[in-house]
C-alpha cells in the first residue's frame, strides 16, 4: 500500500467542478441483483453496515421487484427489518409499481426509486409496456408516494444507447426525463445501461436538460463500465455541473437484460478521482476498499474496481 | 456483439478536442516486457503484424535494454530481422544508453525512445543514477541518434506521483521534460508510471508546459490504469490539445519496479472514446479486438481491456 501511505493522489483541484459530490451507492441493489448466487441476508446487512461505516450517506438497499423477476432480492422485507438505519443515511428502495409501493409503505421506507426506460424497445422488453403506458403506470406510484412523504428518484435507463435501437437521441431522453420530473420525482438518474456513451453524448444530453430548464442539481448520472468509459463520462458530467453520481462498491453489478453490460462505475475509483480533485464526498477510501475486498471474498471472485485491486494487496 | 453491430457508440463530437489523434501503441514493448513468461518471437511478430493490419501506424516494437534486466525482450535483434515493416508504419525501439544505440544503428532502426525519470528516487532505483547524471548519459545518445537520422522520443516517467516521493510538483516535471526536448527529442511522452494521476494534476502539468513555451504537439501522454484513471486522464489531456496518446492493445503491461502498477490504457478502450467523439485515428476496432483476444489466449488470461471483454464474447 505504498502509494496510499504516501497520501496519493495529490489534491490538485481543477476548475469547473462542484465542491461537493453526493455518492449514490447502488451496490447492495443494482450490484447484488445481478449475482447468480443469492447472497445471504446477513451478508447483505453487513455490507450495508460497512458501507455506512465508510461514510456513504445514500445506500440503495434493495428492491420490491417481484421475487419471480429478481430472486436475488426476494428478502427485501427481511433485510429492511434487520437493517440498523443510521442517522444521516438514506436507504432508498427500488419500487417497480403500485404493488411495490404498498410494500414500501408497509416497510416504512422513506425514499424510493422507480425505473423507467428512455426507449420504446427497452420499455417493451424490460417492462412489457410502451413508453406511454410506462409513464401512466408510474404516475399513481409517484403521486401516492409523495403524498405519503416518500421521496422519489426516477431512474431513466438507456439514455445514450439501446441494444436494439442504437444511439438514443438526446431530445428523446430529455422528453422522457421531463415527464418523470414533472410527475414529482425529486431527482432523475440518467443511466447508460449498456455502457456505450462517450463524452460528446454526455454533454449533449446534459445540455439538452439545461436548455429545457432542468437544473443540474436535479440530475444524477449512472454509468456502466462495459466499454471502460464510466469514469471518463462521470468526469465530463461533473464538469457540466452534475453533483450526484451513482456508483457501486467494488464495481458490482450489471444489467440482466443486456448480455454485455458489466459492472457499474466502482465507488472506489470514483473516490480516487474526487480525492485527487479535492471534491468533498465524506467517504473513507480505506474502509471502502476493505469492504469491497471482503465482499469479493464472499462472492468468490476479484473485485472489478482497479483501486480495490491495487490497494487491497 | 449486439452493440457493435448497431454501430455504437454514436459519433457525437464535443468541442475542444483535436480532429485527429495518433495512437502510439506500446503493447509489444511496454506490454510484453512485463510478462512473466517470455513470449516466443514468432508470437511477437504475429502480434506486430496484426496490429499494423488493424491500422495502427506507430508500433513500439521492442527494447535494447540489456537482456539481464529485461529477458522478455532479449530477442530484439531477431525480432527486427523477422519484422515485415510496412510503409507508413513506424517501429520505434526503446534504447537505454549508448550501447543500446549502437544496437539500434546496427539493426537499421529509424526511431528510438529513451526512458528518463522526473524524480531523483526513480532515477536512482531504475537507472542507478541521479537526475543530472541521467541527462548527461542521454545527451550523447540523442545527439548521435539525430545526427544519424534517427528520430528520438523521450519518455519521462513518474510525472504525477512517485512511489517513494509522493506527488511530483508540476514545475519539476516541466524542467525535466524541457531538458529532454532541448537535447533534441522530437516528442516527450509524459508517463503516469504508477497510475495515480487525476484530472487536476494532468491540467497542471500540461499547463506548465504551455507556460514554458512547449506546444501540445510536442507532447504525448502515457497513463496506466492502476487506479482506473487512465481513460479519464487521457480525455482531459485531449481537451488540453494533446494529440498523441500511448496505449497498449488489450491493456497489456505495467511497471516492473512499482508493485501495484497494472496495465497501460487499453488501445481498444481509447478507440471507443475516439470513435464516439468522431476523432480520426485510422485503427479498426474489430481487428484490434480480435488481435487482443488472440493475444489473451496466448498469455492464458483475460484481456484487461473492457472493450475486448465486451466485444470478444
Amino acid at each position: 500500500m505504498g502509494a496510499r501511505e504516501l497520501g496519493l493522489p495529490a489534491k490538485t483541484p481543477a476548475e469547473g467542478f462542484p465542491d461537493r459530490v453526493t455518492i449514490w451507492e447502488v451496490g447492495p441493489r443494482d450490484g447484488l441483483q445481478n449475482e447468480k448466487e443469492i447472497v445471504p441476508v446477513e451478508v447483505k446487512l453487513e455490507f450495508l453496515d460497512r458501507l455506512a461505516d465508510a461514510g456513504l450517506t445514500t445506500l440503495e438497499a434493495t428492491s420490491f421487484v417481484h421475487p419471480k423477476w429478481v430472486p436475488q432480492l426476494a428478502d427485501a422485507e427481511q433485510l429492511l427489518e434487520g437493517l440498523k438505519q443510521r442517522d444521516g443515511v438514506r436507504y432508498p428502495v427500488l419500487v417497480p409499481n403500485e404493488r411495490g409501493l404498498d410494500r414500501a409503505f408497509a416497510a416504512g421506507v422513506k425514499h424510493i426509486a422507480i425505473f423507467a426506460s428512455a426507449t420504446e424497445t427497452f420499455a417493451q422488453r424490460n417492462l412489457n409496456s410502451t413508453l406511454d403506458t410506462q409513464f401512466g403506470m408510474f404516475e399513481p406510484v409517484v403521486s401516492r408516494a409523495t403524498e405519503g412523504d416518500i421521496e422519489v428518484r426516477g431512474y431513466l435507463s438507456m439514455c445514450f444507447g439501446d441494444p436494439w435501437e442504437g444511439p438514443v437521441p438526446a431530445s428523446q431522453v430529455v422528453a422522457a426525463g421531463k415527464r418523470l420530473l414533472d410527475m414529482g420525482c425529486s431527482q432523475l438518474s440518467l443511466g447508460d445501461t449498456i455502457g456505450v456513451a462517450t463524452a460528446g453524448q454526455v454533454e449533449a444530453v446534459l445540455g439538452g436538460f439545461t436548455a429545457a430548464g432542468v437544473p443540474m442539481s436535479a440530475l444524477a448520472v449512472h454509468f456502466h463500465d462495459t466499454y471502460g468509459q464510466a469514469l471518463a463520462n462521470t468526469l465530463v458530467a461533473l464538469r457540466c455541473g452534475v453533483s450526484t453520481v451513482d456508483s457501486s462498491a467494488g464495481g458490482l453489478g450489471g444489467c440482466p437484460y443486456a448480455e454485455s453490460a458489466t459492472g457499474n462505475l466502482a465507488t472506489e475509483d470514483l473516490v480516487w478521482t474526487l480525492d485527487g480533485l479535492g471534491i468533498e464526498h465524506g467517504a473513507d477510501l480505506d474502509k471502502l476498499v476493505e469492504t469491497s475486498a471482503w465482499m469479493a471474498g464472499k462472492l468468490g471472485r476479484p473485485s472489478a474496481s482497479r483501486v480495490v485491486n491495487a490497494l487491497a494487496r
